[in-house]
């Protein structure tokens, strides 16, 4: 039904859950999105929910680490969430180790890092001030 | 992919975004899943992201009265959020205006509802006990 990828904005945050089979084409324009609306809402991060997702190959594996660079880039820093044991195993087994990808177990966990990770750099600012 | 809509706890609250065609066997599967969430997590609100949807029918409309009915009785406040404008209108068109469902914007409103949903009640209890 959906041909795009709903971001949902969580106060500083967007929220992505990604749900069906991404194809070349849905993920240009979720990475397009992404960068749109991390530019319209000033987003300091962003959760990438893969909960739903039984397998990531290595099309997938790509697609979430140019989420990650290029959110940071745009200083917005993207924690993996929801990631099933199995996957995880997939990933070691073909090599794709995310390198540069935070993650979480859940989105819980995930928005404490991000809130955790930007009061850090706030505390920096402040210290640098003093 | 998924042949279940993932459930995201988010602190008090649960979120779910339906992005795919929801036939029947995955609308019962996402009440029975939603009503274990609740159960387990003791959460007080459920956010049901519908952005995605172009189109609501009266079988997603009756889907989502039920969802808001069961949680209600499982004490969780259920706010629809994302609607579009063209669903809006197919859904009074239809003759569905979805009584007792509570609506919002986006996310970040719809968690502010149910925040002082929450602390309304809080309150109240706080005053019978003084």
């Amino acid at each position: 039904m959906a041909e795009r990828i709903p971001i949902l904005k969580m106060g500083e945050f967007l929220l992505v859950t990604i749900q069906v089979d991404l194809h070349d084409q849905m993920a240009m324009q979720l990475q397009e999105d992404l960068t749109s609306a991390i530019e319209r809402t000033s987003a300091k991060g962003v959760l990438l929910d893969i909960s739903a997702l039984e397998m990531v190959d290595s099309f997938i594996g790509r697609m979430i680490a140019n989420i990650s660079s290029i959110s940071g880039i745009l200083d917005a820093r993207t924690v993996v969430v929801g990631m099933r044991p199995q996957v995880a195993i997939t990933l070691v087994e073909l090599g794709l180790s995310l390198p540069g990808v935070e993650t979480a177990l859940d989105v819980d966990r995930g928005m404490d890092r991000l809130r955790a990770a930007i009061e850090g750099g706030r505390l920096d600012v402040v210290g640098c001030q003093g």
